[in-house]
């Protein structure tokens, strides 16, 4: 999850690298699913290495469709998809940091789903972790990251 | 907008002390209309003082409606009807803070609405404060937010 | 409920006179809340008869909002909110018939909601009674759809 | 689509042949996702068939989830979901005939999708052929349904 439009180019590359590596790992991408920022950088970086990619989009515009979307899902709930993202996904890593993006920390949170933070400001950190301190992780890198995600996953089982 | 279950007592009170303050204005007061905590304090508050509530409810379970609501919305959406909440409303005050507070504050700013935090903590006020600066106003009392939300109405028309 | 933009002049007329009706009985109009057609039309109707107006708005756009309309709820869903219209409704009456109209009715019987259908086909009316029997009423004239809506509120007691 | 609990012995088999022969043609099986009736049925027979299976599930209740579900997209919704399987789908099947599927069909319609009805009753295909009748196919058999929808994906090409 990351910012759109607005996405910084840090932002876009670690998304990238976080698509490539979550394919990597035999795990389904699942963004917002527009062709714009972390959403369409993360989709693009999985389908580079063979991953499978889930969009759950905010509109039936298909010129907002990513063109690295295998299985588009289609809401027609604007911004109320937040939570649908957050609720299909096993583990939330932000990337950058907006209001929408806060949102769905914060749904992430509520949810009960362990959130991990890169490339975000120190302020979100402090935040998120004053919130829900045992679900929130700090990433330095898509790489960190997903070392994150991967004992996560291992505790889970 | 604020906790449920787990909202603090001085929470509570300033919830019911807003309720009361937005019904003398002459404004509706709308919240999550369930039972509890802030949602509750607020449309009680509001009915007091001869206001009119709305709530617009998670779930249909009759249980865990408010006794002051005079028009219950249903979604059966869970909290992916804290969107409506901040989309119906003019204004959002936020009083206390928890994850889900936290994802009604982030949708509000999205959706270019002004939010007034109220008994939040500081980390709070810093964070949204730096993702919205211009629709992010510090209240330090209910008679302090009822002042800032006068303002911003009068600007509005 | 009932068509928007397609609504026939009869339907129109009947949904106005809905409104008075409903109104003059002391209960609250809920409708889709746009400014056209079923919707549009007893929303007028009920505003002159002093009654109070809610609307389940599909979309924020401020343009398509009925000027009657009291309490307006913002969805963002696009049809995905017809389901809160009929969750949010004591009892549905359709005046007339379309896909959006349709599925107002079949959510409705779904959430075990009485429906009383007016001007609608005759296949309408055969279909939804072979749906759910016990909870379809037909009525000629809005005047004998309130008469069944009362009939029924008091059963509700 | 299709009934739940109350699906027919008739409209399972029918709808697990659906599966199958969806699969087989290299298309995605998407339903309502839960363990019981057309939704469980026909996923059983695309993963039988090596098909990927999606199911938009009307909560996060594990216990309520298909075995042969490959992507849970969760909601949280209870039937607000039904919006989102049609908007995501192609073309719809409905498999038999309750409210629910009624809601599906009725806003498949709307948002201009073209629907096969399978098992559904007389009236279901009179009503929704009088409503739209350039998007309503009658399939008499799964593969009767399945020729009807390859033509229907030709065409939009």
């Amino acid at each position: 999850m990351g910012p759109g439009i607005e996405a910084k180019e840090s932002e876009v590359e670690n998304a990238h690298k976080l698509g490539i590596l979550i394919a990597q790992k035999g795990w389904i991408t699942l963004t917002g699913g527009r062709n714009i920022g972390v959403m369409d950088a993360a989709l693009k970086g999985a389908k580079e290495a063979q991953g499978l990619t889930i969009g759950i989009l905010p509109s039936d515009d298909q010129t907002t469709f990513s063109n690295a979307l295998d299985i588009p899902i289609i809401t027609n709930m604007r911004s109320g998809r937040n939570y649908l993202n957050v609720l299909s996904s096993d583990i939330i890593i932000a990337c950058g940091m907006n209001t929408g993006t806060a949102s769905e920390v914060s749904l992430a949170l509520q949810s009960e789903k362990s959130v991990i933070l890169l490339n975000t400001n120190k302020e979100a950190g402090v935040f998120f972790t004053k919130l829900k301190k045992n679900l929130v992780y700090i990433a330095e890198t898509p790489q960190n990251a997903i070392k994150i995600a991967e004992a996560l996953l291992k505790n889970k089982k």
